[in-house]
């Protein structure tokens, strides 16, 4: 006789909104879901028409999120047959990072006061804020001056969007607000810490993906960077290592038990264990199926690329890759990451930029891709480099701008759109080559995102460029999924997080298979790409080339000054 | 006492229509003009929608466009005072080129018998007919491998445009046509043969300027090429060969009296004397100015560059300078051509094939335009190469394709709308570059053609790239009014060219001036694309990117098999 069935909730923070999903730990079925736009800003985000680089959110809109979405899914699983709130065994929670948040002394957010409550400094520094790039690049410049063994876990540079660069960033900016900010947390560690209550900085719960991709956290020196090291860049970040719980932890433990306020808002029982928090791409990977030999990409406005390896000691450094973390995806396995710093969204400038065809962007989409679709590989003569946004892997240059190269009088928009499809999918063959080429094994890749579910265009050039299987994720919500996989753990659904996964998530049927011919091509037009990857990336030996981009930076910063 | 005033016609024959222009000999005053568009074809260019690269006029428009324009524009100068017929001293005649019409042994064109009026290869090969490129390769081949000095007046490569490659052509894939063809005639001797009577292949006036430019007429090797070199390559090119007048002629020579039948068509007393023709962007520097120290950009979908020199033997050859030819421009000095390949075609793709608003192309030139007037220099990070049909001077290269590089998320549209221009700007420059390197001083640039004349934003780039001024020629009719100039010569009105120019031709009495800070940017952005121009046009010692753009171009007609 089956046991009865038993439940999991994942909850997904994101840039814009909150998701909460109501999954059966058995089947992995979703039976119920809700989302909640955040309040504050624009569609959830403050920025500053002054500085554009500027990113974030409002702590409030945290709290106010869980209660609304996780209150409607649990009302909305309610009338699923099979379905009572007792059933619900645990509670997983995956958000943006990095996003460090200032706290009290008693981890409450600086923003909730009411004397921070409009001030951006105090608030939740999103993830795409990128204020702090100076500051980033004098703390690569003292862990490399230093000999720090730092970067070496993070592609060799430490980015502006990550945890250190915002806090030195306020430090030097807003003192004040540094000042009255007793400590820092990362929203994958404020949301648990909120809704179980364990919320002192030196004693909650930590991410050890949060702490190790993006605070530099590593068990092989100790932790977080030396104390001298944060002191030489500023005594503020000194304290705030001082302020963090020593010990990290992976999701598949637990973060505390609901609180009771939080429980009674949504319609749960109150004490029902809640995860440790990771970020959304690592959750994305979880609920996709990731695991030894898998690959999974979360292809968005930008791509994540998010792999394991062992913790025995034979995994070596892999030269730009964003970062290498334990147990930041899956206990006792190092979590691996790379990505690609724009893939959407370079589809999305064209449209919305470049080719405004005067009607929707989704309607100038779905002609491009018409158009795009017809085209034999190689048809246009174009080539692209997919760095809009820089590179992140495997060149770790944010100072990297797009190029397209072939253009006659007669190239079309759709052979534009193609080529920068083309150009994201060369980007992503050298992620791949880069890990293979470090011993990383890669016997499927599994994608999933938006992009992924929507676009067979798409696809398919990923699977003719990467000649490989490309397969997409059950789960159209895969990060909230990978959360509930968490939750279904720590609720003791599943022994342990292999086994839940096995249960709870899986892979579309149909899936894209290379075309021999049009990977052909692809091979010649790849090397192209390579190219112009090595000779403008700047690691070709004598290529003029690499500095083409950093000068035409340079002018334009001097021209707008 | 004033005598009394006497006037010169230029009949201006263009890619799709005819224009006749009235000229005050005293003043260049434009008293009248008239166009008649051709009837055949598209706007009057036959195209094959199976044969992209083929385009042809019908000889029968250019006589009915004749009578038609000329006869209008004389009888809209009789309302005007001081004009009447008897009053009109000479008429020139300029054309496009090379633009080979196949002819019988009396100059009578094939296409006008019954039997060859639909055939297209019997009809003129329009300039821009480009289905020939595999015989040019030929005869570049041919020249350099037997050491023949043809190359080095036309700078180094034989183009798919001219003269013996579209009768190389027609000898392989018309033989019949060939066959029935005594001769070919280039348009700017067919037209005034046609109106003098004067058509025998053999004793015709033939232009220097067609002749040295098209087809590697040069009196140093005593004429056309050696009758062994075409023989080799054809034994029915020799045959050509020895039906073409011995003698090639400047435009200030005349060509015959205006012919009887011609004359009482368009209303003008008969025996006034034609010019010998030339072609029409030549005859466009006349009629803007062209001498000693001016250098006239006549800018439209492509641009052509024309200085003279003395014809002293000091002047060495120009690598990678289009052509050099005696007499072509004016008389007793060198003509020099150079050339963009693409310029206002660069603009026009731009707005019809990848930003499509919507709406007319007009009012897109004009959004974009406003928008990119409102940007700094540098302000985009662009920089592009203006490569888009190929590379005319210096690289001589029609195997070059565009690029541009530095796009990021927030580049838009009128950013790269300029970059464009300021692509074609940096183009111009290395023309100007080339020439002074060369030692032909340049003292002042005129410009003129719709671009030059419309685009105030254009214009000011090319001021502050090329770091000099730029003048506008004073007429919007420049090429008419350089034939008018010759006819105004072969009248009697004025001794000799330069004093005709002098009277007849002139600047705008506003023109642009270099912005220093402008200049200064542009500068450094120049060092860019000079970088990007000999890494991707292959004349960097050691650069890789030499190959990419034609291994695109081979992996493109593979695709396209």
């Amino acid at each position: 006789m089956p046991s009865d069935p038993s439940f999991s909730i994942g909850v997904d923070y994101g840039t814009n909104s909150v998701r909460a999903l109501v999954v059966d730990t058995a089947s992995g079925e979703e039976i119920a879901t809700a989302v909640r736009q955040f309040a504050h800003g624009e569609q959830g985000v403050i920025t500053d028409p002054r500085e554009p680089n500027l990113a974030r959110q409002h702590p409030a809109d945290y709290a106010e999120g869980f209660v609304h979405a996780v209150g409607q899914a649990v009302r909305a699983a309610g009338t699923v047959p099979g379905f009572h709130p007792s059933r619900v065994v645990g509670l997983g929670v995956d958000a943006t990072g990095s996003t460090p948040i200032p706290v009290d002394a008693d981890g409450v957010a600086l923003a909730l006061k009411p004397q921070f409550d409009r001030e951006p400094d105090a608030m939740a520094w999103l993830w795409k804020d990128h204020t702090s790039h100076a500051e980033a690049a004098e703390i690569t410049e003292r862990a490399r001056a230093g000999d720090y063994p730092y970067l070496a876990k993070c592609g060799g540079t430490y980015s502006s969007e990550w945890f250190w660069s915002k806090i030195l960033r306020c430090a030097r900016t807003s003192p004040e607000i540094a000042h009255a900010a007793y400590s820092w947390v990362e929203q994958a560690d404020y949301i648990p810490a909120l809704i179980t209550g364990n919320r002192k900085p030196e004693t909650m719960a930590r991410s050890a993906c949060a702490a190790g991709h993006k605070g530099m956290h590593n068990p092989d020196w100790g932790g977080l960077p030396a104390e001298v090291f944060l002191r030489g860049l500023s005594p503020y970040l000194a304290e705030v290592r001082g302020r963090f719980a020593p010990r990290v932890s992976p999701s598949d433990q637990p973060a505390g038990p609901l609180a009771e306020q939080f429980a009674a808002a949504v319609g749960l029982p109150p004490g029902i264990p809640v995860a440790v928090g990771i970020i959304d791409a690592h959750a994305g990977a979880v609920g996709s199926g990731v695991g030894p030999g898998t690959l999974v990409k979360i292809i968005g406005t930008s791509t994540c690329d998010c792999m394991v390896a062992p913790m025995d000691g034979s995994m070596p450094d892999i030269p730009g890759v964003c970062g290498i973390a334990r147990e930041s995806i899956l206990p006792g396995m190092l979590g691996i990451e790379a990505g690609q710093s724009a893939v959407g969204d370079i589809f999305n400038w064209f449209v919305q930029r470049i080719a405004p065809g005067g009607g929707p962007a989704a309607d100038l989409h779905a002609r491009l891709t018409a158009e795009a679709s017809a085209l034999k590989p190689g048809h246009s003569g174009l080539v692209a480099l997919d760095w809009h946004n820089g590179n992140r892997t495997v060149l770790t240059d944010p100072l990297l701008t797009g190029l397209i190269v072939g253009q006659t009088l007669h190239t079309t928009a759709a052979e534009i759109y193609r080529a920068l499809i083309e150009a994201t999918a060369f980007g992503a063959l050298k992620i791949i080559e880069r890990l293979a080429e470090y011993g990383v094994a890669i016997d499927r890749v599994v994608n999933c995102g938006g992009i992924a579910e929507k676009s067979p265009l798409v696809m398919q050039i990923y699977a003719d460029v990467c000649n490989r299987p490309m397969l997409v994720s059950r789960s159209t919500q895969a990060c909230a999924l990978g959360a509930a996989v968490f939750g279904a753990v720590v609720g003791g659904a599943h022994p342990d997080v292999p086994a839940a996964q096995a249960a709870m998530t899986g892979v579309r049927r149909e899936s894209y298979h290379p075309d021999p011919a049009a990977a052909g091509v692809y091979r010649e037009l790849y090397a192209v790409y390579s190219r112009l990857h090595d000779a403008f990336g700047g690691v070709a030996p004598g290529e003029e080339m690499g500095a083409v981009m950093k000068d035409l930076l340079r002018i334009k910063a001097a021209a707008r000054r």
